[in-house]
């Protein structure tokens, strides 16, 4: 996805939220603005806004000498994620369908993002994530919920790329892995950033949250709230390109990757306005979207692949 | 109120939206948001808000060749307004209290604002506001609804200045007015802006909503969407400098007086972060709040004027 104009008074934002993360002082506050300011006449926006993010990110971790000023909020988000994990494990326990409530709270546990400020905040919301109950019926009568073509592309795939979005959200993710692994038989590489950007996980979130012991915990090389493969390493680049299936999770990782025509399932809330037109859907909405296969699910309930480029708006 | 870093993003969008609806295109509106982002390093944060909002506005007029891009805005608003009118009369008729009713109204009605981007939104929006029935024990007890102090100094004041916000919300004035002028006898200099200033009303607003067969309208003389008294013309500055007083409708206006120690009563909706945070109290709030008077209400229920400059943070 490309950057819009939308998205420049949100790097503001960003911007000023970042260096408050950081304890920047008033005057470094305005410095970070001001610098940001002298960008905007000469910024691409044929990039995607995750390049922008790195930049703003670099910038804040520049002015305020901070490498990776949402660690504690990271570390916070673990914590608290972790705590609510038996309850979580219950409630794909005791449902129905086993998997698709596994899908729903690894998509659910996407609310925790770098809006969310402290302890306090990133407590409420994950409270208010395990004790919501989810309207599946609903969900899934929505057009960009595409259980069906995951569930099907997920039969004929043995190896699965798994691209990590935040810090805290890890933990619903390893909710989704474990089902993958001990019901479906999967074999999960589990991507995360290779340098500090924004409240994205690292590979030590990875490990806290236990995912190491159900799969395998890689890094992409880059340091974009986002995978923006230009900037992966080889190694990683390798592995996309081979992957039978990839699941992304987030916003940040539909901006870098909307455009790809590889197999990747984007598994996302649609929290922000311009992301939500790109996909044609409203805020708020739960999105499990492949943009780039036609699938043609038959009798057997194979899942065949074809190539179909969907035509964006926004 | 000063200008705060939270207000740069807040300027960008601001800026895009008066762009868009200006009808540029594209490229003109890249090139409001690159000139908006040369000012920022230069921009003086003890102004007010509306000083920038006058900037804005200026720069978009400049780019775009359109000297009031709202005009087809505000004449909807009006004309939308205009049309549930005898519901909002109904409302007070009915009500235990007309006066608290049309209060309540006029204060509503300042969620007709420039971020109603069409006829749809403003017309749901003020479809919204007729039909929403007041909580008036929940909001009497807040804090930031001195509806007692503004009774009381109602009562001992025979002319009050009343500062116009937008376009359509100029109909549910009228419903307050309407109320001053009939049941207490009060005369009102209602005011509006100068020149065209995002969605703020302008005398043909004021007479196309009937405001000229109750009250006397006249202008501030200036063009920012808050009365900012340095801009004004001095005829608005003796009447209001003498206003025994004053009733200052929404967020520029508050934005642009808040400091100011005159007998101003504050009636706005609480839409912006900032706002709320320099108030004190949460968005989406009604507010009727006095800053800079401290009234004794008395055993005869006289209410007795008393200077305090009130500390505010934010």
């Amino acid at each position: 996805m490309r950057t819009y104009l939308d998205c420049i008074p949100c790097f503001f934002r960003q911007a000023l939220q970042a260096a408050r993360i950081s304890g920047a002082d008033l005057e470094i506050q305005k410095e970070v603005l001001y610098n940001l300011s002298q960008l905007v006449p000469d910024f691409s926006y044929d990039t995607s806004p995750v390049e922008m993010g790195r930049i703003i990110y670099t910038m804040v971790s520049k002015a305020t000498g901070k490498k990776d000023p949402y660690k504690e909020i990271k570390e916070e988000s673990n914590r608290l994620a972790l705590k609510i994990y038996p309850e979580l494990k219950k409630k794909v326990r005791e449902s129905d369908n086993p998997l698709l409530t596994a899908v729903m709270l690894a998509i659910k546990g996407n609310l925790i993002d770098f809006n969310l400020k402290d302890s306090q905040e990133i407590s409420s919301e994950i409270d208010r994530i395990a004790s919501h109950n989810f309207d599946l019926g609903a969900i899934c009568s929505n057009k960009h919920f595409n259980y069906q073509y995951f569930y099907q592309y997920l039969l004929k795939s043995k190896y699965i790329l798994y691209l990590a979005d935040n810090a805290g959200e890890v933990v619903f993710d390893r909710i989704l892995i474990e089902q993958l692994v001990d019901d479906y038989k999967k074999n999960i590489l589990y991507v995360v950033k290779g340098k500090p950007a924004l409240n994205n996980a690292l590979v030590d979130d990875a490990i806290y949250c236990g995912i190491n012991n159900i799969a395998k915990v890689i890094s992409c090389g880059a340091d974009c709230p986002g995978v923006l493969l230009e900037e992966c390493s080889s190694e990683f680049m390798r592995l996309f390109e081979e992957a039978e299936m990839i699941i992304s999770k987030g916003q940040g990782n539909y901006e870098a990757l909307s455009e790809e025509s590889s197999p990747i399932f984007f598994l996302l809330i649609a929290k922000c306005p311009v992301i939500a037109k790109h996909i044609g859907c409203g805020i708020g909405d739960f999105i499990l979207q492949n943009k780039s296969l036609k699938l043609e699910i038959d009798s057997s309930g194979e899942a065949n692949k074809g190539k179909e480029k969907e035509n964006i708006s926004g």
